[in-house]
């Protein structure tokens, strides 16, 4: 197939997505708004939420465009955009797509490369730093521990932790990851919850108890942090990874665990904090001009690849932000 | 039985206690300490988690004596009290005792009665105080929810929302008790959770979501309460009524509804918060003296009826602040 393709939902997937669930078609790039080439697509675990219907941004139906953030180039000057010009948008997965103006932001061409706004510099490096600046408030001497901590979300709130001068715990699943978090994100410890008991992992790597906690699964990985949560201990809730792929949701820890602590639990969801956004990116690229916040990008060929690399991510196999290059 | 007697557990009860739980003996007052005699003994849900182990104050082990928070009066004058004082301290369910000065609080003596200092004026009403202070913050036109809303706690909690200007929903389980919260405690609706389906009682009473929840019972109240919060809400999790008679700690909410709603849920104990103390008592006895807060008392006769009270309490059967009198 050739031409302006796009990715759509076949049908809803049952549990763990799979490529089959997705199909390609010949797509319109519309009648209205600036006509933009997409440059980058983002894969995020919230849009499995959106196929069963389950996420706060809406529904993708069977038979509708697949939907992320992109970024995209516009190709014909108009609306004030100039040809050439690199924005940020949310938009179908799809070659090229009229957009209305209002809706593509800008992206600063003086950083390098643009794909780190859909990662570091954008909704995941966002989501890390609210949680940080707004529930986490890390102090030096204290334990954080954060899952899903070699992902865009869990990898830079784990280091913006230990910048803050926090004993910094991630728990990832791979032997890949946690070498990765130890080496290159310089991690205090890392816990492979595919290879070790967790509580164990966690008794032995936080003997003092747990004074915040970053969490992207839920699931039993949030159940054993909050058995062993400190005395004051905060704990923002962020993902849900470990029943993305169930249509039932699950039961969540005893309450009497948060009793006990005199823990303060909150939810966490980025589109609250867009106030934050631009300080987040300057912090955030002082930060990796310095050398103190590294990042990863797990970066698949091609618009026909994106069903297979969305499962993927769904699987927990990915490895960095997950993104889709449609240039090359 | 005649002579200086104190209640002991006699075995660890399974379930919901029973009299037979415990046991009457003669006791000796001690040899240290300022010699008093027991007018009250506070009876409290609490005391149920001690029994099995299961409370950060502590264990209470068969053989040993019943204990709790007391109103006492010094038999003796000793150690800077005066014979007559009367005073505030945690100890055993005895007529005559000897206690460690430095454990004996004055109470006030121009507040009547003493025994408020175990109820509205005591622990119940500082947990109270703390969780509207610290944690629910009350705004005009919200939505409290207080579960065992007739409780000590629960009806503090609710008049203070109320006279902060919210809303206030209250839970309890009793047509009277459900009666006395409309008519005496002026709540704006009630729901008898063991006769209405609590999660259609809570969206008919709440249409809008519940800004504000604090939660004395946990189990499917506190999950009904969860599927329902507003944007921002402020939950305090203070008590578990509906798992201090079991075993096994249950489950809690989905974590997905705590994200969904950007909830924040902190645990609630009392005894983090004794500076807060003066503060509570100056402004509730401000709101008791203006008519704008009220309160019950549900008093048992003789230390005899000790072990009945209690077990009415963890029943759920006592109405207002559960004492035992000692002294008529």
């Amino acid at each position: 197939m050739t031409g302006n393709l796009r990715v759509v939902l076949k049908r809803q997937p049952e549990g763990v997505p799979v490529p089959e669930d997705f199909a390609l078609e010949v797509a319109e790039a519309g009648d209205q708004g600036v006509l933009c080439r997409t440059r980058c697509i983002s894969l995020d675990p919230y849009i499995r939420g959106r196929l069963s219907g389950r996420h706060l941004t809406g529904v993708i139906s069977p038979g509708e465009a697949m939907s992320s953030e992109l970024i995209l180039e516009v190709a014909e000057s108009a609306h004030g955009f100039t040809a050439g010009a690199v924005v940020r948008a949310h938009g179908p997965w799809q070659h090229h797509v009229r957009l209305d103006a209002q809706s593509l932001q800008p992206v600063p061409n003086d950083i390098a490369p643009a794909s780190l706004f859909l990662g570091v510099l954008g909704m995941p490096g966002l989501t890390a730093y609210a949680g940080i600046k707004t529930i986490l408030r890390p102090k030096s001497d204290e334990t954080l521990v954060v899952s899903a901590a070699a992902g865009p979300v869990g990898a830079t709130v784990a280091q913006l932790g230990r910048i803050a001068g926090s004993r910094v715990v991630g728990i990832a699943g791979s032997v890949d990851k946690c070498r990765w978090l130890v080496d290159v994100a310089e991690l205090d410890e890392v816990i492979n919850y595919r290879r070790e008991n967790v509580r164990e992992a966690l008794d032995r790597t936080c003997p003092k108890g747990i004074d915040m906690y970053f969490d992207n699964v839920g699931g039993d990985v949030l159940a054993a942090v909050m058995e062993r949560l400190a005395h004051g201990a905060r704990v923002a809730l962020c993902g849900l990874m470990s029943q993305y792929n169930s249509d039932s949701p699950l039961s969540g820890p005893n309450p009497g665990l948060i009793i006990r602590a005199r823990a303060c639990v909150q939810g966490l969801v980025v589109y609250d904090h867009e106030a934050l956004r631009n300080e987040m990116q300057t912090a955030l690229v002082e930060e990796i001009q310095a050398g103190r916040l590294a990042f990863r990008e797990d970066v698949s060929r091609g618009l026909e690849s994106a069903p297979d690399a969305f499962c993927r991510l769904m699987r927990g196999e990915n490895f960095g932000k997950a993104l889709v290059d449609l240039e090359s």
